[in-house]
């Protein structure tokens, strides 16, 4: 067995934080000595971790000394101020946050996909993609080494828990609302989710798109190091807790077709096809939600495309999605 | 002002057949008389129309007898052996089942975007089409005339309604378990609809399609008239009660590009265009429901396709997805 690491969760009452925190014990990363941090509006909370509780404590410089690895999930100014002071004191940054995404100097890692590119991190810090993207390119991957990839279509069905703990408190007391035939209320979100949709990213006015949108087309890019990959992307919120779905239609440079893609996708590391349509096996929300697989069901021949396919990915936001994927690279790189 | 019409409306207790009698009644169709029938599980019942009350009846050739428009409603198999029947005894018949929208002697239907087809009817029927096709269909003609239509890909974010009013019931039954933290039962629906999605709709094995997907391929390119049209096509049950929403990916002959496609739809007949996504407008369900047109938001260039466009097409599917859309067609054709 390796060494104990210490290990710093920055962010550490957010919902990705706490997941971080579980997947940690349930992965039985070996942590040595757990550092709980988050902002002072949670001096006095404490976290469980290995049987023991861990007070949390504020961000100062000096709780990342002597730490071997920092986890960030606190927002992009948190992480664009303090990643690169945890990085300083040596530790191994992997930042849940959009901050460094794109930064050159940062890579941005899938393990199932290009691990190969957390080797050289001349900042010290290792970016983990937004949810969307991970779950997208653990299923491209096989695809495209096997048929290049020419173009991706994607309409997402996002959860709400990627927008974090206040607004599932507000999704909920939406739901109880419509159910009991109350009044809805916005609450933290800016619309009416239960019993309908919403787009309430942040929008890029130039574009028209939502950033979250273009995150999904540049982070994809960067990931598979193709920068000239066609991809379009629409996202959309529905009622749904935990679990993010997507429907995605793949062009490939050279056929690729169902059969062999189904192929290809049952032996992808990460991967686990559900896929009979028939006797209603697909992937959902509830499938998904608690594992950290990244699900795959309905992939058939395109009927507007021949060669390409189209296929059906829903994994759990909180864990591939963001939790999951930072801790698997984590592991890759100090275990 | 036209004569007043005898009116049967077979299927009259459904969610569709009752939303008839009510666009009959908000359009000021002139009805002179309505003949309201029903399975004889709704022996009994009433219909309220006109200030009166109506009673139901069963199906029976005699109930066709003097009817001017017959507008049915419930399901293919009443529809096969029925529509010729009220057809013989003079009607004009609009089916709002699946069962003749293929059949080459018979026109389908959406009066915005080919009213022309509706003049040659050699079986006395009228087809109405596949809810999700229907607003799909409103929103893509213009701009098909525009710059000819190469490929459509898009994926369906689908209410409930649109499967019946048991399935309603099993949805909203499902919500209240789950705002109430009891278990939640499938009821009437294949699994939980309630906090996660579902893809329930019969599947086609040999293609790995669900039929309402291969409706919305063949049924499009009969109405736009164009057999070899490509369209790619992924359809979701949301758990929202009334209004499908669908992310269109719309590729084009000539380019066509966000701007254009906007002065287009702004125009369009039965379009009404809710776009201006940094102030978090654009359209949902809950603008949709009760409403008679198709809204169109989320307009924008398509990054991973120059030329081609993105939208967001949502529509009350029991509206102008069902039984506004047939009362149109009675309207172009009889007054």
């Amino acid at each position: 067995m390796a060494r104990e690491l210490k290990v710093a969760v920055v962010g550490v009452t957010g919902m990705v934080g706490q997941e971080m925190v579980r997947v940690l014990e349930q992965r039985r990363f070996p942590v040595g000595e757990l550092v709980a941090v988050a902002s002072p509006r949670s001096a006095g909370r404490t976290v469980r971790h290995g049987g023991q509780d861990h007070p949390v404590v504020p961000l100062r410089p000096e709780v990342f000394e002597g730490v071997d690895l920092a986890l960030f999930s606190a927002g992009g100014s948190v992480s664009s101020a303090w990643c690169p002071v945890a990085a300083e004191h040596g530790a191994l940054v992997v930042d849940n946050s959009s901050a460094w995404r794109m930064d050159a100097d940062v890579p941005l890692v899938v393990p199932e996909v290009n691990l190969d590119a957390a080797r050289d991190r001349p900042r010290g810090i290792i970016a983990n993609p937004n949810c969307s993207t991970i779950q997208m390119v653990v299923a491209l991957k096989p695809l495209h080494d096997e048929a290049r990839l020419r173009r991706v279509i994607v309409s997402t069905y996002q959860a709400i828990s990627g927008a974090g703990a206040r607004a599932v408190e507000s999704f909920q007391a939406q739901q109880r609302a419509l159910a009991q035939g109350r009044p809805v209320e916005n609450g933290t979100l800016p619309g009416q989710l239960a019993g309908s949709l919403l787009m309430h990213w942040k929008a890029d006015v130039a574009t028209g798109y939502q950033e979250e949108e273009l995150k999904m087309i540049h982070e994809t890019r960067k990931i598979l190091g193709e920068p000239d990959l066609r991809v379009s992307v629409t996202t959309v919120r529905v009622p749904v807790v935990t679990g993010h779905s997507e429907s995605i239609t793949v062009e490939t440079e050279r056929p690729l077709g169902a059969a062999r893609a189904r192929e290809l996708l049952s032996r992808a590391p990460g991967v686990v096809v559900m896929d009979d349509l028939a006797n209603g096996i697909y992937p959902t929300p509830l499938v998904a939600a608690g594992r950290d697989e990244t699900f795959v069901g309905r992939i058939r021949d395109d009927l507007g495309n021949p060669g390409g396919i189209q296929m059906w990915v829903v994994s759990d936001n909180l864990r591939k999605g963001a939790a999951t994927n930072a801790v698997q690279i984590a592991e890759a790189v100090l275990l």
